[in-house]
């Protein structure tokens, strides 16, 4: 991975949006290593593999020998949300914050090497600048420049408040840009508005501005909405193997590109000849199972993705599901369908009351497990084996 | 005045607006020496008359046994406009502040009593708060609600910057009232947005809020726009005794007793008096050539009020000038008039060439000066004695 040309392929992949490409591969040809910033919220972390977007390109990053930043945003945490409107945004003591920096790191570190990583704080530059400092950046930007982001637009329109404050988290992230002298900085989409204030406040201080490097959030096991713990379309980096295996394998062949793209660390070149082997006939499922084992491997063990996939053919494979299953795709009625009626437009059962009975006597399965609620709604985006009886089979994509 | 009631009267007199009068009387009341807050910029003073209004507030309120606060606004002074939008506006260094100070309170302590002045620098409390203390402040108010502030709303809709740290300054000012935990604050009527600042901090802070009197702008020698250097319708607190009782004596009847308002020390009960003497026949010169003396004595001293008074005589009195000069209104062109046309216009010429001819013979004066120019603009709201020759004379009101 010497060459640029090919790195920069790497670095490009899966990102949303960059600004501003040629930039990148400017500096990128210097040579020099570059400082990539990732700033982080010291809330108490929990993550998913949607986190890890952002972390797995940091670590591309590293691995081509730049000096990746993991910057804890403890400045504004410890403030929390003075106003008491929001609950949820309790300000963190010292303490919870270096608890927290260190469950951060613990889970991050099964993806960056720490021997490579700088973990910075940014009250150690924002605290120092006192007062006056802060006046004099606020001072940096107007109100309307401010409203020009979305949602304080959005909010401003339609009569919610914005506190003063919040218009600084702006101006706070820029300066960490300014403190760290970052060449790139990495972050969602969201963040866009937060992220090119940073190369405001680099190039009004002569600093070359930073490259802004923006990840898509990543879509839930649904296919649709974005991964998240709340919609329960999730698979957390501390789930268990056998729950990894089984979501992974869940996912539709679509996502299923989506996610190499963006959580394999298996370079282009590989992926491409996955790509080529399901052209050419090949099971989309053996390539599943593979990114189900890498990940598997990655946040447990290589042994913990090989237990998994036994478990995985004992109970499908070597069960009574066929090879042949028909494949079919059924519409929902505003994205959801009680199972009876998938059932019954799936040909699986005579009737809606057919199902209901089957469901009741325990012989209804998805993806292998017991089925105890006729009504449950299947959503729009998902891919499920749906099973009734011994024999009657459905590989069904609800759209 | 040691009655509540005629020390409420007195501070009332000439108050634009009170917030709340009844809290204002009640607190009087308490019998307590009050904490009277009043706040100044650190840029070079160079006082008139209008900035004395407020001062001379403050002396009544200490001269009643209340704690007056000459508070020094060094702390967003020392920031100045970091935009450098405002060239006028450059930061100013400590010693900048101090010796501004110093020139400050030379300057006001003719009205006030040093030995009872407590001055204050805000820089004090507000470089203690440090950046998260200024964040936390900044969470205490909302954008929407700074901007109801006139001056914002107006520059936000015309598409004018407003810079985010003009946001802070309000709040600032109201932190002011909580760290000094003032009972009243002073301050111009321009300055009520800022004033009530104070009140729902302190409010917030548990205390009890603070009064907010608001003076008038004082109106320059015209009459009708408010005095300031720029207009030139100034009386300085620098002037020579002779310049300001020319100054005094050349304003119009109406505003004589609204600078008795604003400006003179004496009570209430005297001023009626004079009024009395007025209604009664007196000429009311007589009555504006005290308020003179007292200005004069203030700010220079009681023997350069006689020796002015003296001169005044000799110029205007002992000369040619006749007692029973006519009185005469005449109308502006969109509140202008050349010297030669309000000459005519008077009676005073028989044709505008015969004025300009006059002014060449330098036989044309104003209020007892020779004039040069027979074109020059002479202004709505100026009232003056006109003279041409040495028998022509016109007291005229421009209107």
């Amino acid at each position: 991975m010497t060459d640029t040309n090919q790195a920069f392929a790497e670095l490009k992949r899966g990102a949303e949006e960059i600004l501003l490409e040629d930039e990148l591969l400017e500096k990128l040809k210097s040579g020099k290593p570059l400082k990539i910033k990732a700033g982080f919220d010291p809330t108490a972390p929990d993550l998913h593999l949607g986190h890890t977007v952002l972390i797995n390109k940091m670590r591309q990053f590293q691995q081509l020998g730049h000096e990746v930043i993991f910057l804890i945003g403890d400045f504004t945490g410890m403030i929390g949300d003075p106003t008491g409107k929001n609950v949820t945004r309790k300000p963190l003591t010292e303490a919870d914050v270096l608890a927290n920096a260190e469950t951060y790191k613990q889970q991050v570190f099964k993806i960056l090497d720490p021997a490579k990583t700088r973990v910075e704080f940014n009250s150690t530059w924002m605290e120092k600048l006192g007062s006056a400092g802060m006046l004099k950046l606020a001072a940096r930007q107007t109100v309307a420049r401010m409203m020009e982001r979305d949602d304080f637009k959005k909010r401003y329109k339609e009569g919610q408040s914005i506190a003063i404050h919040e218009f600084m988290y702006p101006l706070v992230q820029g300066w960490d840009s300014v403190a760290l002298e970052s060449d790139v900085e990495l972050g969602g989409t969201d963040q866009k508005f937060n992220l090119l204030m940073g190369r405001e406040l680099q190039k009004s201080e002569g600093q070359r501005p930073q490259t802004v490097l923006m990840m898509p959030l990543l879509e839930g096991l649904d296919g649709i909405q974005k991964m998240s713990k709340s919609l329960g379309n999730y698979i957390g980096i501390t789930d268990t193997p056998s729950d990894m295996f089984g979501k992974i394998m869940s996912i539709s062949d679509v996502l299923m590109w989506r996610y190499y793209d963006l959580l394999s660390f298996r370079p282009i070149a590989e992926i491409e000849a996955f790509q080529q082997q399901v052209a050419d006939g090949a099971n989309p499922r053996d390539i599943k199972i593979e990114l189900a084992k890498e990940i598997i491997a990655r946040f447990h063990s290589q042994a913990d993705a090989d237990a998994a996939h036994q478990e995985f053919i004992n109970r499908f494979q070597k069960g009574a599901m066929p090879t042949d299953i028909e494949e079919k795709t059924i519409n929902t009625i505003d994205g959801e369908l009680a199972l009876a009626n998938l059932l019954k437009e799936a040909g699986l059962v005579g009737s809606t009351s057919d199902a209901m009975r089957m469901v009741k006597q325990g012989a209804v399965k998805i993806d292998g497990e017991k089925v105890a609620d006729a009504k449950q709604a299947c959503v729009a985006g998902s891919t499920a084996i749906y099973q009734v009886g011994k024999r009657k089979f459905a590989k069904v994509t609800l759209v």
